[in-house]
């Protein structure tokens, strides 16, 4: 079957329900599953049918605006006492999910103040379907300002998937190249796998595939010759938190490829929207490396790859020192060294 | 079942037959096969029961020994004409084993000059047995020189499986890892998982764990933060060929490693025996990057892991330059820069 060259998005709002992509299947199997109860809402972000911090907001802002509109309530206190029990029962869904928090409240306060139930009720979704687009502008000036400094004709490299999938549409370090496929231009992009979980295999070489973009699969242990032998002229990474100094935490691997970036004097790039800074903490020092499950590597989809008692280390991420970094790329703008202060101005 | 701690060896002659270890399905199952014919050994090369170039040319060996002993014929012309017979199928397992075939020359030409059937008989085996005890041997001086350059109390990092189940006991990279398990001293080593193959998921946590020694298994892509986090203190690798520059093949990966080892300012050592240098070439450019299937890739264990169309990138191995590599450790000395000198002088 010959699939249209697309973006993929993955949560589309259908006038009553929550349309959503099943990121699980991917590649293997490209599913939407219908959302019709807030239970149902709150059982997708459980079981991560969605992930990426954005598109996890901008599902549960759909499904605290769903929740309400099938409210029977007719007085406004009882109904905004269920507006906020749904909240916090989305809320509960993941426990340190920051952008699930955000959401949630910028949505249920911008119906505080409203006079009558259906006011209430049509506020919810319009400021849901708002935050959605205003997701997408917000990748779109992220690819733009990319597009700035990558050019269409030099290979670049990326790691895991800061994709369209994973926000309202484009994605951060992803969105330079479907803007560049929307105009009909494709870029040359090489996909690290993305181990132990996988993104960059089953997610980003999905996603870039979907949109026409020339991408090729490598292992993570491939970057250097990839870089050598192909002639990889930029990496572009996403960012999970950066700090007031520019050090940027994103999915593990992320530290080697800015290394290389830096023997092969090519430039290392980080795309995230500016609420990814954290201007709490002065420097990556104060962020701590979680590690997971030790059978997230020994093994894979379930198969054992390794002694199944074999100790292991499997931090999450970890932290690239700014020193690493030739630019962030914001909506707001570009951001290079001294970052400190360049955060501070742009961001703050 | 609590195994016992000792050293992995992969071949052993039990008189009349060979046992051989089944390292495709390490490490689930740890199953030794009765190789008693000729058609047994050339099946177990070619299925690859048993890999590692050192243990192929062992294997290979003593089946030819095993077969010669089993010939019927009284005549020493007759004799040798079938013995050149088993030597050719041999050597027809592997097209381009070097290794493989300079075993089986080295064993076929030692009873080239013997005056009778029994005696040709009794010289094969014992140049198979010689052969396998000089490999021990060469692995064991290896690890001997290794240990005068790392310190037993400070981690290291590996990848891949230049192990003892890959020669004939022992290993290269990891001799010194053994070789101190058996003098009651453990060392903290890091074992990279070595995607696409899993040769360090699957053989080196293994055999390491085999032995006592005290392996944590990672992904490749966690290498420059456990380097950071749990303070790396020197890395080291096989090698499948070395040029007279000292640029060294090994398996990808191996590249990435040598540019986190300058970054972090910490050695990175190359163990193999002199066997591996080619003084026919100048420098690694001459070396040409074999490429595999991207299933291997796109795959893991028969289990697709990306879209089953996507373009990939699959080098079998990768080129370090020498500027990268603090030292070569070899059976017969450690060499260390500049190498043209060093080699020539060790190695020719």
């Amino acid at each position: 079957m010959i699939e249209p060259l697309t973006i993929p998005i993955s949560i589309t709002w259908k006038d009553h329900h929550i349309q959503l992509l099943d990121q699980r299947k991917l590649p293997a199997t490209i599913e939407y599953v219908d959302l019709k109860t807030v239970d149902q809402v709150f059982e997708a972000i459980v079981n991560m049918t969605v992930r990426g911090a954005p598109a996890i907001g901008i599902t549960a802002a759909f499904g605290l605006a769903m929740g309400a509109m099938q409210s029977t309530k007719d007085q406004l206190e009882e109904f905004q006492e269920e507006v906020l029990a749904i909240k916090e029962k989305l809320a509960s869904s993941r426990p340190t999910a920051v952008n699930l928090f955000w959401a949630l409240d910028r949505v249920s306060k911008a119906a505080e103040s409203a006079t009558s139930v259906n006011e209430a009720k049509t506020t919810l979704l319009q400021e849901a379907i708002q935050l959605q687009a205003e997701d997408e502008q917000m990748c779109r000036d992220i690819g733009e300002y990319a597009l700035e400094l990558l050019n269409s004709s030099e290979p670049v490299l990326t790691i895991c998937n800061a994709g369209s999938i994973a926000t309202a549409k484009y994605g951060t370090a992803l969105a330079p190249f479907h803007l560049a496929s929307e105009r009909g231009t494709q870029f040359e992009v090489y996909a690290c796998e993305t181990r132990p979980v996988l993104q960059g295999a089953r997610l980003t070489a999905w996603e870039l595939q979907q949109s026409g973009v020339n991408v090729t699969l490598i292992t993570d242990s491939m970057a250097a010759q990839t870089i050598r032998a192909k002639g990889i002229k930029a990496i572009i990474v996403g960012a999970d938190r950066i700090a007031s100094n520019g050090d940027t935490a994103n999915k593990i691997g992320t530290f080697n490829l800015a290394i290389l970036a830096k023997e092969f004097n090519i430039p290392f790039y980080v795309a995230a929207p500016s609420s990814t800074f954290d201007l709490t903490i002065d420097s990556g020092i104060e962020i701590p490396i979680e590690e997971r499950h030790p059978d997230e590597v020994r093994k894979i989809q379930g198969i054992s790859i390794a002694p199944e008692n074999v100790p292991v280390y499997n931090p999450a991420f970890d932290v690239t020192p700014a020193d690493y970094i030739t630019a962030i790329i914001t909506e707001k703008g570009i951001i290079k060294a001294p970052y400190i202060t360049g955060i501070n101005s742009l961001i703050s």
